[in-house]
């Protein structure tokens, strides 16, 4: 075999120039493979991913060394290596059949941007290392803006690319997202007064003295993404200070009962910081009643946030759009274009109704961020950032509006579908109703249903515990085998409906935005998990047998 | 023209489809310029990015629409706008003549193996969606662990892919790194106790209060950069409580002034939550006495972090690792792989020495993150990342320890050349001397660096004065004018040396990263910035004519 480098395995000067000088040869082992990714992403994937699972612990094994090796190694071996370490243990998230999480296929023309991107390698914290990318990052912004707020022409024209304002902020993902709407809030809650510096400057517990606090508090439904107690954590609130809200039968979040919380806590003295919306919510795919929402927040004067870092790209679609009517009404909006909007992982956003919004977490220094620069820098949590902004403007170009239409319905009808389908199969139970694209289900043997519809009858909680005991394991059991044969993957979680009087429930849980997801696959999806269900013979038996057995 | 699209600009669900399922043509615009990035990335980058700068409010001409079009957009059209829009006037900072920020070239194999990460589209947040890549980023940051702590191998073998231990947090950059450590320095130092649950479930006033200390403070040299203020402002700490202390002639932090601070801080019943040491500064390139603040540190039992964002690659080379004596002292340690260790934009890393150290951030969530999982997002501020460390990997394997050597001293020995050439230059006065590859100097013609140097011998602060006026003028003048002809990059900052008792000197600042950077190239920088000086000529003649008649 005759090895062509562009690099050989050994340090000198001048080799290792020639790694930054030098492409890889066409007959490379990594020129191949790169060829291959651009004719036959699909292909690709699905001959270099293995299809069964390897356990954890001995990919661990190829992952062992601590210490950097001394000697260069030749960038053909690398990639051999990787290709049999990293890659074939990667998990295929494009696959049409991975409908567990919200990784979706990406569009083709997303490869060779990326590749571009990373070649021009900008940094959007400052102007002097990004020039154009920095009116194009505002633009997206703008657009996602519009997208959501629906402000006038002119609004746009002045604000857009103006140093003192930001439509929104770009980040690496949802949760950053909403950490720095929730910074925003705060600060501006406990802005300067009087000696008080602020609380930028200042500190919280000086904020609360100065404003005559007990405490603050963040309400939000309990269906809230994990991250908002990891922001409540950072910013110094306290996670206690998350107030958790009961949702109702839909799991959306049940606004009386958030009222009455606000009342309480503030006859307590604890300042209501914000009101978060969920839109939709990341384990059933709800949208909080909006609307109402705002209200409230108008009400008790406080920030509303609403997470739509998931639904969010419903507002693309004009047929469904209205799922998230009041969105418009929000102070700050999180949405990631990495989910619904076929964009590569890292590609977060919060968007800010008031553009002088981010002003209350400004910051500069000397060298860059300079006072009345257009540095992106200075109204973001993160500091150097790469252009991952360009990838959500060329989706935004090349699907359009009447693209992104037919995309998000196809979504939204697919979920309907496939929820009609688990309805019509008696050995399947639909826990959770799609009102997105994303719903929870369960297996549940028609004899096991008939068996607790009647103990429900009875309001018979102590039955429906064991029933739902023994259909835990059976749906961890189902969801685990399924991973491992690596033909399709569903996720799982627990959630506590309405229906089972709150009992924790274990269901699959299906996200449909891959647009290459066919009703074949989701057909071929029930019967694999029925099929599957009969292999822990033990764990059906004594499903069985308890549904015999309850009279 | 014959125009070949993998996508045709009309909305249907075919054609939709067949962005996700039909690759671009060979003979395409996009395929045309991803081959051009193969075969030869400097000439696609010296070709495409314009040499003369558009003034910024011209580029945003081109990204005023505020409205997400409505139609689509072929890709090949979409290709040739942003080729002009956007790429034209991005900035070359993979050229040798950009050495003004910390963006360096960018070996030839990470193109490829970043679309390879973008196609495979793995979510590190999880090992569901990213299988073997959890173990390959334990792996880097086992690796980069070692590079700073090197710990005995039983060490890693026990703990680099345990559940309940990080040897770090891969994120996207410095900022999020420092944030993250000063975290994690808040929580343990406000752990749970007694009655009260800890800060991360109550909040900062009531752990305050428990405690019963008045305030929390963060000592940190007034180089330390400017994340620290954000992090303290996002942790509710207040930037007051960032506690500036004045650096030595060295531009090093003064430990015998910390050391008092630290005194009086504690008499006030104000605690230390962390020292923060900077190896090194993003101005003057200087590394703090590390084992001095290592000793004090430990002295009042306070957190130790060292923000290596920049310096920390310079561990790579044993030739000098001696400069950053002490890091392995520190409790944590950011490194930025995106800056001197030539990974694209987006690969930040904290270390931590005690592998239980992320323990008091740790956060779970039902449908993912389970307890006892090994899911990495269970300990980082950011949710849904990107596969980046796989760069880093491909670079420590690819380019070793050997080559890192040589890239490494090779970046530091180029700053001492230059430094020499602009002492050995009538015309030129070097500011700050480089410690690692970074350096500071400015165009001061040789009659005024006489007369100042009188000046100073006589003490005479006012003329002192008056002359840094006038060169501040010239500095930003030529700094500017040489940015926009496009040729060569140099920053420029505003420092206060010790030599002219602490006014403000606006110099440039030179990073030496790029291993395409000649002497020739430094050169000519020099020769570049005289004749500019000369084209400001009421700045130079106002400037000589001061010098004249200063006696």
């Amino acid at each position: 075999m005759t090895l062509k480098h562009s690099r050989p395995a050994q340090a000198s000067a001048d080799s290792l120039l020639r790694i930054f000088t030098a492409p890889e040869d066409e007959t490379s082992t990594l020129s191949i493979i790169e060829q291959k990714l651009s004719e036959d992403l699909a292909g690709f994937l699905g001959e270099s991913i293995a299809a069964l699972e390897k356990p954890l612990s001995l990919i661990e094994k190829d992952f062992q060394a601590h210490q950097i090796p001394t000697q260069p190694k030749f960038v053909s071996d690398y990639t051999d290596e990787i290709m049999q370490n990293l890659v074939a243990h990667s998990v295929h998230t494009a696959a049409p059949s991975f409908i567990g999480h919200m990784t979706s296929a990406l569009p083709y023309f997303v490869l060779p941007l990326s590749k571009m991107m990373v070649g021009l390698n900008q940094n959007l914290v400052k102007i002097e290392t990004s020039k154009a990318f920095t009116p194009l990052e505002r633009q997206v912004l703008g657009m996602m803006h519009h997208l959501v707020y629906q402000q006038q022409p002119s609004f746009y024209q002045q604000l857009m690319h103006s140093a003192s304002h930001s439509l929104g902020a770009f980040c690496s993902g949802g949760t950053v997202a909403n950490i720095t709407a929730l910074w925003i809030a705060r600060n501006r809650l406990f802005k300067a007064q009087g000696d008080f510096k602020g609380i930028n400057q200042q500190g919280l517990h000086r904020a609360l003295k100065h404003y005559g606090y007990d405490d603050i508090a963040i309400l939000v439904s309990e269906r809230g993404h994990y991250s908002l107690g990891k922001a409540a954590d950072l910013l110094g609130i306290g996670r206690d200070n998350i107030i958790s809200i009961p949702t109702d039968a839909n799991n959306k979040v049940d606004v009386n009962m958030m009222r009455q919380k606000a009342a309480e806590l503030t006859a307590s003295n604890i300042r209501i910081m914000a009101i978060v919306g969920v839109a939709g919510t990341t384990e059933t795919g709800n949208v909080d009643p909006l609307n109402e929402l705002a209200d409230l927040a108008q009400k008790i004067d406080c920030h509303f946030h609403v997470d739509a870092a998931w639904g969010g790209a419903s507002l693309l679609s004009n047929k469904y759009r209205y799922l998230l009517n009041g969105i418009e009404r929000a102070d700050s909006v999180t949405i990631d274009a990495h989910k619904q909007m076929y964009v590569p992982m890292g590609a977060g956003m919060v968007l800010f109704k008031d553009p002088e919004l981010a002003q209350s977490i400004v910051h500069h220094a000397e060298y860059i961020l300079r006072i009345g620069s257009k540095d992106l820098g200075s109204q973001t949590l993160e500091g150097s950032r790469p252009g991952m902004a360009m990838l959500v403007h060329a989706c935004l170009q090349i699907i359009g509006l009447d693209g992104y239409e037919i995309l998000i319905n196809n979504s939204l009808e697919k979920a309907r579908y496939f929820a009609q389908r688990i309805k019509d199969n008696p050995d399947f139970e639909l826990v959770t109703e799609p009102e997105l694209c994303l719903l929870t289900y369960r297996f549940v043997p028609a004899i096991v249903q008939q068996k607790m519809a009647l103990a429900l009858s009875r309001n018979d909680q102590s039955a429906l515990k064991q029933f739902n005991d023994k259909l835990e394991r059976l749906t961890r059991f189902i969801q685990k085998h399924q991973r491992e044969q690596g033909k399709s993957f569903v996720s799982r979680t627990r959630i506590k409906p309405a229906k089972y009087h709150r009992q924790v429930t274990t269901v699959f849980r299906v996200v449909l935005a891959n647009p290459l997801t066919s009703e074949e696959i989701l057909n071929q999806v029930l019967e694999e998990q029925s099929n599957i269900a009969k292999l822990d013979k033990q764990a059906l038996s004594a499903l069985l047998t308890l549904a015999e057995h309850y009279k």
